[in-house]
Order: C-alpha cells, then sequence, then structure tokens
C-alpha cells in the first residue's frame, strides 16, 4: 500500500471550495504524481482535512524548496500544513517498564519491515529488556525513575531524546505516568497504549475494574498522550471476548494480544504519516 | 442446541467436593437424561454455579413433586435453585418508545422460532409501533408516561403486567427511566439495551458523547435493570467499528445494529435459562 | 456521511499523471464543490479508479449538459465513466423466496432511511411474504417458476422489471439460479447473498458443507451475480463464531444474521454508488 | 482459568443414560474435586464426549493405579480415553522454515507461561532462525529437505523426534509437506497453520488466489495434519478484513496476524487436553 519514495503533504484548513483543485494543480505543475489522496470534511467546524502523497521521481522541488513555494498557496488558504517524506524515516525511541510483549511485537515488526522507522534505542526503568534490545541491536538505556520524583529521571530521559533527535516516544507498555512538562516536549509525539476501551477504565488497574464490573469485553486503546492521563486522542482501539470463566490474570493475559494490536496499527499509522489530531480526535486516512 | 422437551436446573452453593456426583446421581436415581450441563466455580467467593438440563420423557418427579423431593439434597449443600420447564415459555412484555429496530427484530426472531416464549404484550408511550404490533397480532397497550412524575404511568404499565402474568420485561429501546419500585418487582427479570459499551458513556445520549471523545469503536450493552441506571448485571456486550467520518447520525444508525444483536441474544439465553445473576455479575451458560 | 443533493462521478481509466488535477479542475470550473473524493490505483494493470462527489448547489452543467462537456476530458483520457444524482434514487426490485429475513431487514433499513431508494415491487416464487409487502406498501407480485424450465418465469418477471424501469435487482434469499439471458440484462445490477464465505461451499446447501467439514466460522457473502454461479465480484463478506454445538439448524439460524448484514451494506453501497466492478473484483469507496 | 495440579480425563462413548453420575461417582469416590466439566452429545451419531478436570491433592489414584481402576468403569460404557496430568508438561517440536512471525509468538507466550509445555527443539530446514532460538535457549536442529526427496530429510526429522521423545509437533510455518508415513507416526500431534480460511484456498499460495478472487476477509486456519493436504480436523480459524486497497504483500503481511492468532490457540488448546477429535471435526472444550 505504499510506494517507495514518496512525500506526504497532510493539511488543515477552513473549508471553502476549490481546495482540491488548487492542490492537486500545485503539485502537478511540480511534476508530483499523485499515488494516494483522502480527505475529510467537518461540517460542524467548518473544516477540511487532507493527506495527499505522491512520487518523488519527477518532482521538482527539494524539500529546501518546497515550503517557500507552497507556503503562499497554504497562506490563501489559512492551512496548516506539514511535509514528510517516506526515505526519511522517523527516529523512534521505545519506553518499556517490565512487561515486554509490545516491545516484542514492535521490534519484530520493525524487523521484518512493517514498521518503517530508525529505532534509535529503548528506555526503561527496569532491566529486564535488556537482552530483548540486544538481540534486535537496539541500544538499551536504564534510566531510574523515583514515582515521588520524577524530574530527575525524566531529565536523562529528555536528554536521551534531544541527543538522538527522537521524533516519536512510543510508550511500549511503560508503567509511569510522564509529567506534563515532559508531555509537552513531544506533543503529538508520544503514543501510548492504555489497557482498557477507553474511556471506560481510565487510570491505574483497568483489568481489576472490568474484571468486578463484569463486563463481557475487554479492550485496548491506543492514543497520543496529553497533558490529562488517558484522555488524549484516540488514534485506534480493539476489543476481545471474554466471559465469566476469565479471572483477572486471564484477562491480563487476553488482554496483551489486544494491546499488540492497537499499539502496532497505531505506531506503524504514524510512522506512514496517516494521522491528523483535530481537536481531541484523530483522522486516520487508511 | 436444545432438546424440545426438558427440564433445566440452575443453581449456586458454597463450593465443596462431590457436589457434581449429587446432583447427578440425583437426576439419574429418578430417570432424568441429561442433555446439557455446565458449571463454574469462582474461587474468590468460594462458589459453585451450575446449569443442568435433562429430558423429561422418562424422568419421574412431576414439577410439583420435583421441590420435595430436590429440597433435602439442596438444604444439605445450602444451595440456591431453580427449576425451569422449556414446554413452559416465559411470558414477555417488551417496552419500547419510537425506535423500532429492536422491537421489529425481537418480534421477527419470534415468528421464526429463535425466540421460545410468548409476547403478551407491546406497551409504549407513543403510537408509533401499533402497527408493527397488530401485523404480528401481538396486544398493543399505549401508557402515557409523564416524565415529571411517572407514578401513574407504571401503576398502569405493572397493572397489565401482572393481569397478564408477565415473567419478563424487556426494554426495547425504551426510554423512560423505571421507578425502582418499578424495578424491585420484577429483579432480574428486566432487560434493557444500552447504547453504548458500559461503563463507557452511562446515562443519557451516550453516541453524542462517544462522537465527541472521538471512539474508534461504538457499542451496546445488555444487562438486567436494577435500581441504579445502567449499573446492572451485564449480559451481552458488542461493538462495531466507525471512524473520523461517522456523524452523529452514523453512529446513532450503526449503533443500531449492534443494539438489535446484544439485546436479542440476551433476551434468548434469558428465554433458555442460560444466565445466572452472580453478585453484580452474569454467569451465561453457553 | 452523505450530503443531499450531490452528483457522483465514477471513473477508471488508465494510470497517468495529472489525472486528479484535471478531474478537480474541471469540476471547480463547473461550480462543484467536492464533499468526497477518493481514488485507487492497481498498479498490476496500470489502472487509475476514482469516486468523486460534490454538491450540485453551485454547479453549473445540468444533467443534460454534463455530458457533452464532460466527454472531451474523458476522451482525452480514455475514460470509463458515469454519473450519478443523489436525488434520483434508483428503482429496485427485490427477489424472495420463502425465507424473509433478508427482505425484513432491507424494507425495515428502507422504511427509517437507511437505504435512499424506491423499492417498486417485491417479486416471489412463493406467497409467504405477501402480507410483508402489504406492510410496507410495496406492491408484491407473485411469480411462479418452475426449476425445470424457467423460461416463463423468467419472461413474466424481466417484464415486471422492464415496465417498472428497475435499476438495481437484490436477490434477498431468492433460491432459484437465474439463466445467463437474465443475468446479462442487468450486468452489475444483481445483487445475490450467498450463505457462505465464498469461495468456500459453492454451489448448494452451503450450511450442510460447513457443518459436515467442521468449520469454526460460517460466513456470508454478497456479490454481483454474473454468469457462473457464485463465482460474480464479491461486495461484502462476513463471519460469525461457531462452535462443536452448532447443529446444522444452528447454523443456519445464526447464519442469517450474517446474511442480513452483508447483503444489507452491498445494497446500501450500491445505492450510495461506491462500488466499481474492476475485473472480477470490485472497489468499495466507503 | 486453569488450576495448578489436575488430572484431566479426556473419553467418548456411545451415548446412554447415567454417563455423567458414573463417571463423576467414580472420580468423588477416589476423592477427586472437579474444577472443570464439560461434555457433548452428537444426536446424529448417538456419540457422548466429555472433558473432565479434578483436583489431585486428595485424590488416591496414582497415574500408575488410575488405569486398572479405571478400565472396568470404561469397558462397560465402551468407552475411548486418555488421561492426562497438568503437572507433566506436553515435550513439543517446533517446524520452521524461513518465516519466523508464528515461531517468534509461540516462544513469547511460552516464555511468558502462556504455553505449559517444554519446547524441546527447534527443527528447520532452514539456517535463519537459529538465532531466535539461541536467545530462547531452544536447541537448533538444521535438517535440509529436499522437496524431491524427503525420505532422507525426514528419517532425520523422525530421529530427533523419537530421541527427545516429543509428544507434539508444531509446524510454525514449515512449508514443506510431511509425507503420510510421517504424518502416521503422530496422529492428531502435528498441528499447522494454513494461510486460508479453510476449505476455501486448499493448497499452494492461498493469498495468491485470495488476492485474485477479490475477497474482503483473508483467514488461516488451524488444524491437525492428516495424510490429504490441508484436510485435517480444524481446531481454529480467524479471519481479518481486507480491502481492494490490499496489494498481495499486504495480505500476506496482515495475514500474519491471524496466523498467529490461530496457531497459538491450537496449540495452547492442545497443551490443556482441551481437544477432541472426532471424524474429522474437533470437540474445543474451552
Amino acid at each position: 500500500m505504499g510506494a517507495q519514495n514518496t512525500a506526504i503533504l497532510l493539511l488543515s484548513c477552513p473549508e471553502r471550495k476549490g481546495l482540491v483543485p488548487v492542490i492537486s494543480e500545485f503539485l502537478f505543475q511540480h511534476g508530483g504524481d499523485i499515488v494516494h489522496a483522502d480527505q475529510h470534511q467537518d461540517p460542524d467546524q467548518g473544516m477540511f482535512l487532507m493527506r495527499v502523497e505522491w512520487e518523488l521521481k519527477d518532482f521538482d522541488l527539494t524539500p529546501d524548496q518546497f515550503p517557500s513555494e507552497f507556503n503562499p498557496v497554504a497562506a490563501s488558504l489559512k492551512m496548516n500544513w506539514r511535509i514528510e517524506y517516506s526515505d526519511v524515516p522517523a527516529r523512534v525511541a521505545l519506553f518499556v517498564s517490565k512487561e515486554d510483549h509490545c516491545l516484542m511485537d514492535l521490534l519484530h515488526r520493525w524487523r521484518v519491515g512493517e514498521l518503517r522507522c530508525e529505532i534509535m534505542m529503548i528506555v526503561s526503568n527496569h532491566e529486564d529488556t535488556r537482552r530483548l534490545a540486544e538481540f534486535h541491536d537496539v541500544p538499551f538505556h536504564y534510566v531510574a525513575v523515583k514515582t515521588a520524583d520524577k524530574t530527575e529521571g525524566e531529565r536523562g530521559q529528555l536528554h536521551l531524546l534531544e541527543e538522538n533527535h527522537i521524533d516519536l516516544v512510543v510508550l511500549a507498555r511503560y508503567m509511569q505516568i510522564l509529567s506534563p512538562e515532559f508531555v509537552a516536549r513531544y506533543p503529538n509525539r508520544i503514543i501510548n497504549v492504555h489497557h482498557s476501551f477507553l474511556p471506560a477504565f481510565i487510570g491505574p488497574r483497568p483489568y481489576q475494574a472490568a474484571y468486578e464490573r463484569g463486563v463481557k469485553l475487554i479492550g485496548a486503546t491506543s492514543h497520543y498522550v496529553t497533558a490529562e492521563l488517558d484522555k488524549g486522542p484516540i488514534i485506534e482501539q480493539d476489543v476481545t471476548r471474554v466471559s465469566h470463566r476469565y479471572e483477572l490474570a486471564d484477562l491480563k493475559e487476553k488482554g496483551r494480544d489486544v494491546e499488540r494490536m492497537v499499539l502496532s496499527r497505531a505506531v506503524r499509522w504514524h510512522l506512514e504519516h496517516r494521522i491528523l489530531v483535530y481537536g481531541n480526535k484523530t483522522v486516520v486516512f487508511v
């Protein structure tokens, strides 16, 4: 579903006529051959959102030239936009605590080519996943984080992220809550997986709460992290069926399969630049 | 999956050894041939729950005789139990307001034999479904209910239920909240469908809330009604996928399919005596 | 998800650069405001397919004028195309035999506004559904069809279809195989539901075959009818879980829910002009 | 869902009255406390099948004693039976070719405790997965297999299996067809995953065939291997949704997730002694 050497333009602007022809004409004039285009209109808010991807082979604007050429078009349409290049893979840091099922899944998908990115490091407040990191030849950084005062731990983490020019942080079952200051540094660039079907069972121990409520499905939710716990824009959700036979440990175990799926899909869509955040929602162009 | 002329024993008691042989031996001694048996243990609470169904053909206890013969066994095991007979169909009342998709679905399933019961009446606070009731030859009762004071409306409803010896009330998108007094008259015998994946979006306008939160799945929940709104024991839940393209009206429309499914399954399991309520949870022996 | 008064252009042509700007520019020049656009490229066959929908409010071409204006554009791009108007509902005939679950489902969806069309008639080789037709105020036509020689029966059916200018024939569990001559009259305009997950269990009695094979899921498939039995382009498929407990009758019963869903989705997508047939496949722009 | 130290009795016999009391009474007399019991009747064939699991703590028969005590009961009921002990984990060999997604998934589930067994070895006709085997401290055996004449390769494989007293062979995307002689040595003890929803797309290259047919769901099937290719008793199946946007490579990629799930569930149920093969079908007591 993806061509090899493409540019992706993601934009949003107030709804008005003639947006598509303006944009497609601009790309055509510069030799861009559109391979994928999708758009969305929000009638309530009068907003237009679009993702358009084109081959770079005959495109006559370099990444350096593009902004100055496109800005006049964008300004006339009051557009927010960004451009991404498929041959510039995102630099990713994976955060994890002890449970490694999401980590292992992401690493495997990365190794077989499902996730186009560079996994620059694994950061953990435990030593448990060091061996797995080594198996995949990914640098492993142990950073102690005190629950009572995360300042020092987060300083160390941020230092690592900056030093390595990290574009995306994936919380692959990382069990510490990030401070608002940390989150503010990576807006819409931290993806978490919460082990419930949000907004049900916000907060700690969602499987326990699901068990007590006697639900017949359990779920998981991947979302961008915002300052408010478990309230960020939802990227993906899924569920799996359980029954009265499932004890708490069984819920946790079965939930792992759903967690893996919803996290890996979210990461993939982010890496393929398919997600536009919009209010507190996401538009996912798949 | 169901034999024609059977008895079903539903029981719960404190866990102890030898429960199964005692019960199966009792049935065997009286000529009962077990066609289905299922059991569940809750280790936390030390509880044992069982559903056992047997053919009545050679069973030597009449419904009149069964209690006195079985009570000594039950008493020695501190058992709660009830017996149901497949050839005694439950008498059902369907409550509905304006939207008729669940009502129509239940009536169709009933007509083609999926729901073994007698649908004695349709009760509504609107006239909209009268014609549908007539098409299915089911008596239709319009009972006005004032939101501010339901006393009189509920008195009329309860009178109808009692007069017709109703065993089960199904709220097939009935949009009035029943009073605690009404609910207390039919414990675990009123089934409601709530148009969200409980406990997410309790209360009114769940689709609106789901739309605003930007969820990627919408759900529905069927449950027994208790005094606390949307907090009763969950019988069944299901979900369906939505995307950013779904406006509020689309969510409602797509949700109808899920509502139908979860309500009809719950009603069917209730009618087949497959549900045991247990704390605030259900055990569904399917 | 659909605006009220729109035109929908469906097209396919050989892949080349600049297709999107040409088409969007054409619509823009004539005052068409695009509300939905989706496209697909098939790299194997070098084909480009597109669906574009725009508001007619300020569009300056009438349905009469559109072809002559658009044809030069289309010819230069070697395009196959057709245009549909949302305020011109398709005229639909529903064919049914004895089982009425799909028929009832379609009629209900139509009545509550999910299916924008005119249901002109119900045609059946049995009398069973006459009362349901009357309930929905849809003309019912009994047409006897002899399995050995369908010539006369089909002549009667075709006469009805032509007289009523039928655009779409839906086989809602119609159990007679249409002759190739009949099918040829309505290419890609006859939708059938087959009660299996095609291509598994082609032909008669798929539930029996599924039961004998011991599958763990049963499915249904909606597809356009072609001369070759059960081989036409698939529009939609779905499945539901079964177990060893399901006897043949249970498979049939559970299958009805899937049949309803896949048929109603296919009909809806057809009526919303979301389907392009392409080789023996469909592109469904949803 | 599983107690720690239990015995599991799996049995089938002609249907007759009083089977359950006889069996449960036998276990009770010997101090066995039933923790799980499930049964199935096949009315067509007059067969009764049962799985019963009990705690061994107070059970007074040793594994050595059980057969001689139980055989008279079994003989009187014309019963086929076997007993398994939860503290005697099966000895498993994993066969794999190049693609390692199923292998990795099984190894991870095994390491975190989802699969109670001893993985004794990985056998492959390629070297690709040697490093993964080493990471999990599982012996890796490269055995060359010539497609034209497998005799020598299979002799080597069988030697390894026998030497290590292997109970279960799992074909985790092993791309060689086993000879009937090999299969006959491990009846109902070789589990394969086929990458289609059987019986659709039997044989080689099912994704290619699914792509060409234009299906809207792709599936995978885990089954016991029999002499006839892809015709053995189905244990588990699942599907995932695809669309016209999926090229062949995308189908393969998305299919991997389904393959993993259906294979791991089958292996788990086998290891927990939940599967009874019956004709060419399975009864899965979950």
